[in-house]
């Protein structure tokens, strides 16, 4: 009989989102009433729609595909020129960070991007992944056989951990010990906090000394507010060898149902063979697409290029600012309310410490009964997010107002 | 530093497309007249425009998108029940085939289905691919280090290779020996052959006899006009506890650039675990949707709906009866102008034996030269295709009828 991938076996069943969508059903089944005013704030999917540009330029792109003279088949399995060279250009070298064109590498998502980037490096690399952290991290890792069993407290073997709480303001110090990879999430999802120069730079000094690359996730790099805070890993001297970044335009955009982000790997990133050698990673990203894959949709290509026409970034913004502004609405009546507030600013996710000394799920199971919001419990992000709850600010702003409302009345 | 996958190094650096891409170049660079007369045949991209049910699903799913009250974010990773279920439904049970709709997965393409399959698959399968072959499933499996290094003649160590010739009619009686995976593609790419039932019977009897699993890519069934050929492996008994499928939009509908494939994957399937136990593939399969994408672009799964309406499905049959009228035309051709021609019949490729004793690359430099016309260099899928040129029938019958008048002008 043909083998299975073992690994898999050794993932946690109770996958967090599910979990919740199992409690949430089975509350609405037994509380009719209080379903039709539930209000979810857990998972981190936009709700307004998408950009006027983005819309535009998907109809014209799909009347191309109508027409035999403009129809276009295969393109570019890194992704067409037109949309990597405005990244390169508006993300990047506008912001004076040198990043060529073909640097970019265009995919159906950062989610996707942060598996796949373990098809071209070594199973022997150590790891180190924060804590709490965005699980497709960590799993992507044990599918891939980089960890050993799960222990009782829901951590693997093999990874090292960096615990990222109240006393660190979420930002983990660089290890003791020696990794090859590190996995980090600025603003960072689901803790709200930023990572500023100064701490980026320790990190960097961490990697040229330990030769380790840095996976950086700045899928919600559009919410930074405070110009002191950096966008990108690569405004960072020294990170253009030392780091790979993922983006996305799931959260600017509103593109979590269109599909759409990149991976910026430098040229000038190098990685150890067996045999001690050193060699590009960028040649074997290439292959990587050029054999796994076809390239993005096209309308979804086009779409995503309109988001960086004038009125595509001033939609943009005005997206942002909404979901901002939801933001301070929750995190000021979480305040109001006595809880402990963290994140929020610069990032759409507040993150907020439980009373009473509940647990993540009590608290879930407390706020889904007393005021029918759903929220996601924080331990499901890791051990180090128990006592923690993530609020997303992803929502209407009427619900924003409600739930900011139903939260004063919290029973304590 | 950080290790790289050193499975990538093993790769041959002359990847086939590239290959022609610059041959024609530099053709076409020393010789600007002919340049113009340039037919392509070689890649097998569709040309002509999307059917109209796509075009207006897709217009009608960008609108739901640009308003609130019908916008959508996160998909199911495995993709709408709404396409799930028309697939299941028309492609499999319409046809006497039982196949659940949660046992369909959708992707954005079967070449990516093909290679991610592995993921969930232990590297300890022993596994055999057709010669010649589609690339990426030998590539896929170098990189996942399957395999050993390439040999002179540009086989990999550690695979079974199952040559495709004339004196088996392009289609491989199961080995003598134990392999744990099998890929199988009818109709074929690239020699156009198609399997019969009877082949396919002694394929799942193999399967059963050496508990091997069959990944069956099904990308061109559409192509199929012999109602004695099976369009499906399920269509065989005993193939739901042996077989994964890989279905493609892209030669029926025409979606190259839009993207959007499917592998079916039954529950009934099992395989084996390090030590001993037999298990489903399916909740693998599942959860590596779940962990590793965020499911395929909503237009486009709207796109794919619509080519199973009563329009659609006429705009379908259209499209596919142009493309193998080319066939027709383009295997006629051949014949008359002497040369031994294959498949073509069932399938958009006419595979044509060299005259004259040239290999494949004399053969592609010939046309090139003499009639301005791109194909494929059958050697380019392995070594059993040395001595074949493949023709695509994706064109216009403008070009078609072109490139067969060249046809009759060739130089023997």
């Amino acid at each position: 009989m043909a083998y299975l991938n073992d690994n898999y076996l050794k993932l946690q069943a109770g996958y967090l989102f599910p979990e919740i969508a199992r409690r949430v059903h089975e509350y609405c089944e037994a509380n009719p009433d209080a379903a039709k005013r539930l209000i979810r704030c857990g998972i981190g999917d936009v709700t307004e729609p998408l950009p006027a540009a983005a819309i535009a330029a998907m109809h014209k792109a799909v009347d191309e595909l109508s027409v035999r003279e403009t129809f276009r088949g295969y393109g570019h399995e890194q992704g067409y020129e037109f949309l990597r060279s405005k990244i390169a250009e508006f993300d990047y070298r506008k912001r004076g960070v040198e990043i060529a064109d073909d640097e970019i590498f265009l995919s159906d998502g950062s989610k996707c991007d942060c598996g796949h980037v373990l098809d071209i490096l070594g199973d022997q690399n150590k790891i180190a992944i924060t804590d709490p952290v965005y699980p497709v991290y960590v799993d992507t890792n044990v599918m891939a056989g980089h960890t050993g069993e799960a222990k009782a407290n829901g951590r693997y073997e093999g990874i090292v951990y960096l615990p990222c709480n109240a006393e660190n303001d979420f930002v983990p110090q660089p290890p003791q010990e020696h990794v090859d990879l590190v996995y980090l999430c600025f603003p960072n999802n689901p803790t709200g906090a930023v990572a500023s120069r100064a701490q980026l730079v320790r990190w960097i000094d961490y990697a040229h000394k330990h030769d380790a690359i840095l996976l950086y996730d700045a899928a919600y790099e559009g919410y930074i507010s405070d110009p002191e805070i950096p966008h990108s890993i690569f405004e960072i001297p020294g990170a253009h060898d030392c780091a790979i970044e993922f983006r996305s335009f799931s959260k600017t955009g509103g593109f979590t149902g269109v599909r759409c982000g990149f991976t910026v790997m430098p040229k000038s990133l190098l990685a150890r063979t067996d045999d001690g050698r050193s060699l590009q990673l960028h040649p074997l990203w290439h292959r990587r697409w050029s054999t796994k894959a076809n390239g993005v949709s096209y309308p979804v290509q086009r779409g995503a290029e309109a988001l960086y026409s004038a009125e595509g970034q001033a939609q943009v913004r005005a997206l942002i600012e909404h979901y901002m502004g939801n933001a301070r609405i929750l995190g000021d009546a979480a305040k109001r309310a006595g809880l402990g507030v963290f994140g929020g600013v610069n990032a759409p996710y507040v993150w907020v410490r439980t009373p009473d000394g509940l647990t993540s799920w009590q608290m879930f199971d407390r706020m889904l009964r007393d005021l029918n919001v759903v929220i996601t419990p924080g331990s499901g992000f890791g051990s180090e997010g128990e006592g923690y709850i993530r609020i997303s600010a992803f929502n209407s702003r009427a619900n924003a107002d409600e739930v900011a409302r139903r939260l004063q009345t919290l029973n304590r």
